[in-house]
């Protein structure tokens, strides 16, 4: 569920910068060389690895996996869904269930690929091809926020290093010892919390909500394969319960 | 055992606050904001991660495995109780199972579908069901835990970065630097307290815990499937004997 | 692509650059034995694990990955080519093919060898030989990119801890504490900078652009069946297909 | 062979020992609250993820991989015994093999069990029973260990950190910051001392015993085997010389 | 190739050296005690891993890695070798093959034996058990030095914590500060030398060196095999044709 990763990532970030506020200012805690290093160093060593193409898709995948969108999400939804679908199509033929209105990207595509008149089969293989392609950029994109995860600290290290050759070349002044070192360990910090309070728990999240909508997705393109069919909707129900016990493992070369 | 795993966590935290209050008090050691930081940044790491219901079950979880219940955890004496199910089943029906009292619950639930009459297939089939549902519960769960065990040192370090930070910009007053430090430092030690006396034991424990007890639940649904099919005790236990010697690995779709 | 890596590159360096001069002089920076210590004990500890000719073999392979050339990189236009191919090879035979332009060394070698006169098979076999080839160099040469990456901070380390003895042993002049710290750290730093802004991330690029690279041979090597079999055009795109969808797997001894 | 693994042990620790006494008392590494903390930590940590049996069962296999007895280990000199066997078996009957002695524990056993009557088949199945016992037990002894080396360098910097903090909330004293940075050191020290000399060697030691010990417990199971089925001596040459040259792997349930 | 590796040695040793005799005497780096400890504990620590006899065989392994010899290399040399002893075989007889020089060692005993008029089975049985011995032989020998390079650094981190409590311990001279810690700090650098300047890359390149070498044994038992065939020449080529594009992967028990 989104709302989780949505209020965990403000969360932390609120933590983190209450303790920042807390006996002193945050001003303490900006600097903005400190951020370019870091952030551009980051940017930097992930271009390296990644085409920019697969950096903006992983991009586009955080968005996608934030988004508090209300496709649904509950399974037991989606085969009530089906079963209406099945109703229509076979009392008015596949043309009246453009009407019907999904609240799943995915489904909505897939009927109205039906309504549109592709074949059964044409239909199936294109949604196939839609899960494997999701089932990759979340692969390549959960990489891109590893690579990141990666580099944000050994950045906020070259940093710190920087920063302590600097200060500790120009000892001239005491006085400025403890300032330097302050802005010389941001970078640690900035480094540490891109990687734990973003891009290590993105990835994760990636894979795991890839996992979840994949799985749906294996579900309603069975579930579509039974509309055309024209099957009873007992037998529908008996062909997709294995998918609400999690019997189903994701098969995308079928 | 859970008396291990208890005895383990109240020695581990006893010895901790021991050495806390040998030379110093414990007040020392405790300090609300750097509790905030480091507990709330795990919690917000572990949110983005992990749904709130995966959270909450893993919580749940852990009380299960430390309840020190009187569930029948011997191989041999739930051999013994099958037997004596047997003898009862075959000479006074499957009803007269029901007065039995028998110390496992998922042992207890499955006699209870029996006697409520449903077929030895579907009581067969809903045990199996609930055995896997533990195994992937559980391993969900030791995945929470071990993820508050990887966050909960990085939030201890960013807190500690984030103290001496505050403390090397106001080094106007020298004396303030010892007691600053050690501030910065304790949750460094939280952080390190969370992951090795709690989270990251408690992960694998869950872990070894769900494997015996799936272990017993895949003995026990043969020993129902030999009471249903009114085995002689002698040929159920020539059935059950490899399970004592360790030598039936898991099967759950069967 | 190659010109997310080179700019990723340039900027990391940059980046890094903008940081040291920032507030002192770059010359703070350089320092020629710390340099030595660093840049000759990683190629020492390289040239333990792996022989001269592989380690030329992988700088030549960087440059490989590195070259912004105009290769063609999109499957689409290889699939026309071939169609243009098949079409030449089909009206005025093989021969006539020399006259054609085709912007991808693999691909013109393998037509070469068609217009050379030798057969199908043979063709087949020496581009399949090719295949393998780029693939057992790329995983050396990754594997020489990562010793590198291991190597060079452990120097760093290495350089640091004797730069730090050789200070601490001197501790007469107390002004002399701080620019001796800041050359010890050095090393620490050149060897992180190597490590994270060069070996590892290259490392990652080779392979990703050794699979990428493999694939679209494996593509050409049957295109270039299509054309000797003097396929239809429809045939060959149905034939390649697969490969588009990203559905056949590299499979290099067939 | 137990002679080398005692040696390491004791030279590790008089090393260790030779170096704290030297330029100091090796009073100053004596510190019982400090050993208390990382041992009983240590302890503690291992009881949460491991049953009490478990714990003292990995104590008493310790003690078996170390003990300097006199088991044969020599699988000549078993083939050796197997041929007097054999030709005792086959001239007087199997209770003549009673007076023989044998200097190996799973081998007596596996006579004694022919003497007493017991048939071909049960005597083997009892001896690989035995033998997957040991695997079975080393391996989680090994775990055991293995968590000890986890846990104790983890208490050891949790300790020093209680003791850095003490110190560091107590600067009123600049004199006494010397020797209380000292003692909050030795936990440090005695989590690396327990790991790195103890814990984390005998796991690997356990592991690589036991697989050398079921090793021969292989061959004698095959060696008793051909004792009861009277082969001639070459056959049974034969049948065990695969297992000096290590061919066989071991095969747990034949 | 041996040249490499050796050259690198000793580079990486010098480098190191150079580095500490700029700006200080290279005595300042020498300490017997600290030696003793790095040195003597690793050694330790390894003893109780492995017994003397393979901790020795490893030591020798390293040695004939080392060995700049002038065995054959070139398999295509060893094919040409294989076809002049192939028509001495087939003119003179095997009993002519003693006079022929071979510049490899497992070659020349192969051929020795079949001089010796062992059969070609009982050739090839002895040659393959050769080639199975090198693959053990060369993987504990790898494991051991790989088990030094583990141990090194922790000892060395143990020394430096030794050498720090004595020295924090003893402020009462403040002038000793410095030389203290720069003696505790040597055994890391110790520690760290032995691992990435000896252990850890000649572990790598003991087991990339006995894969090569074992490829070449496993053509030359081949090779032999083809001989005792009376093959013709082409033939035998054709037959040795495939480990010359590495496309013969090893296969030990034949």
């Amino acid at each position: 569920m989104s709302f989780s990763t949505l209020i965990g990532l403000f969360a932390g970030i609120s933590i983190v910068l209450v303790a920042m506020t807390m006996g002193s200012s945050l001003a303490l805690f900006i600097n903005v060389p400190s951020v370019m290093i870091v952030v551009g160093g980051t940017v930097a060593a992930t271009m390296i690895r990644y085409s920019m193409k697969e950096s903006f898709s992983a991009i586009g995948m955080s968005f996608r996996v934030l988004r508090t969108d209300h496709q649904i999400k509950d399974l037991n939804q989606l085969i009530d869904i089906t079963e209406e679908l099945l109703r229509i199509n076979r009392l008015k033929g596949p043309l009246a269930m453009e009407g019907y209105e999904i609240n799943h990207d995915f489904y909505r595509d897939g009927i109205r690929m039906l309504v549109d008149g592709y074949s059964s089969e044409l239909v199936k293989q294109a949604l196939k091809e839609k899960n494997r392609l999701l089932i990759d950029s979340a692969e390549t994109s959960a990489g891109v926020f590893r690579a990141v995860g990666d580099a944000a600290p050994a950045f906020g290290m070259m940093g710190t290093l920087v920063g302590l050759i600097q200060m500790l070349a120009n000892l001239s002044d005491p006085g400025s010892i403890g300032p330097s070192m302050a802005v010389a360990m941001l970078t640690t910090l900035y480094g540490a919390m891109i990687a734990n309070l973003f891009a290590l728990p993105m990835a994760d999240k990636i894979e795991s909500w890839a996992q979840g909508e994949s799985y749906r997705q294996m579900m309603i393109i069975e579930a579509i394969e039974s509309i055309t069919e024209g099957h009873n909707p007992a037998v529908m129900r008996d062909l997709l319960a294995p998918y609400l016990q999690g019997r189903k493992k994701v098969e995308v070369d079928g």
